[in-house]
């Protein structure tokens, strides 16, 4: 039987590191084989597009080649990583997918979501069955990941940015409720690796995996 | 006045290279301001882009991959590069452009030129106004670019992929005549040099540049 791909989304400072180990740990507690991966990266040619595109020294990257460097990235890694393990049968997990487009680069940066879904369908043809959601206000956000050093290109945007990235992910967890759980990560850190849990097992349960 | 894109295509060993040197000669002769520039690449993002596409290293990258990390580096090329420049009156003289993606992913990696076209529209809206074909035999090219030295991602692929290259090339030239100048490139440099030159004169003639 194929896995299932569980995608997790959110802004800056949003906890997702944490809320990650706490979503492997679960995964693998109830026995399930489990590749944890990311994006943009993932494999050895989107790792490089990653450091391509959040280098500092490319301030003036247009925001056309930053959506089709992305999708170059995920490209790779929907064929050589994510489609390979789910036929496998294991399940994949990751640090964002393509939801992160339509907020970074179609609400953040003002490419048409349109474009934006035109790409997805031929790029990135696997779709995420179950996507969370750490949703949180933009200054609180900002504050926690403007403790941890200096900024990539990303890192760099405003407030503003920030503000359209926030309401294009909180529009699309309203679009798809199948899909999306949103989780109110503005709460302790505890709190919401358990909510993240709690998803995930009511997912679990869902799909049939035995507790 | 706006300047004009004029482009220079063909495969492995036409001899792009000193074509490219006599055509940037005649045009600065003929008083015109020209900024030479080659794809992918013509940016420090682009060249970045370059460098990660013809890596041997990422001898799996899948065509979807290929072809929209060509277009990112496209994209900047155009609002960096190739567009100011002609806003500003210059002429620009590029080794490659949108010809080389049908070519080389579409005919190459066998993408759809559909998808190309429309990644076309909307990441490189900048139409070349003269684009001169160096045409050669696949054998007679793969043996002059043989004696290179090591080859790159692209230039290690077989003889089936460089044919259906040359064949996409041809089919454009034959549907686009208008702005195609097809060169048989099997002739010797100094006469393939001397007919690229005749057909830009033509070119300089018919846009009214002064002798």
């Amino acid at each position: 039987m194929n896995g299932r791909l569980i995608t997790l989304e959110g802004g800056e400072g949003a906890g997702k590191s944490s809320v990650l180990d706490a979503l492997r740990e679960r995964l693998a507690s109830r026995g399930i084989d489990v590749v944890v991966t990311r994006e943009p990266g993932g494999t050895a040619f989107g790792e490089a597009a990653r450091a391509l595109m959040l280098d500092p020294a490319h301030a003036g990257l247009c925001a056309e080649s930053e959506l089709l460097l992305v999708f170059a990235a995920r490209a790779q890694h929907v064929r050589e990583r994510i489609a390979p393990a789910l036929a496998r049968g294991q399940w994949v997990l990751s640090d964002r997918y393509t939801d992160a487009s339509y907020a970074y680069q179609g609400g953040g940066r003002g490419q048409p979501l349109e474009r934006i879904a035109a790409l997805e369908a031929w790029a990135a043809p696997v779709r995420a069955d179950l996507t969370l959601l750490l949703d949180l206000p933009i200054e609180q956000g900002l504050a926690r990941a403007g403790a941890r050093g200096p900024r990539d290109r990303i890192e760099a945007e405003g407030a503003a940015f920030f503000e359209r990235v926030r309401g294009t992910y909180r529009q699309r967890a309203a679009q798809e409720p199948q899909r999306f759980r949103s989780i109110d990560a503005s709460q302790p850190l505890e709190a919401v690796r358990a909510a993240a849990c709690a998803e995930l097992d009511a997912f679990l349960d869902s799909a049939g995996v035995k507790q």
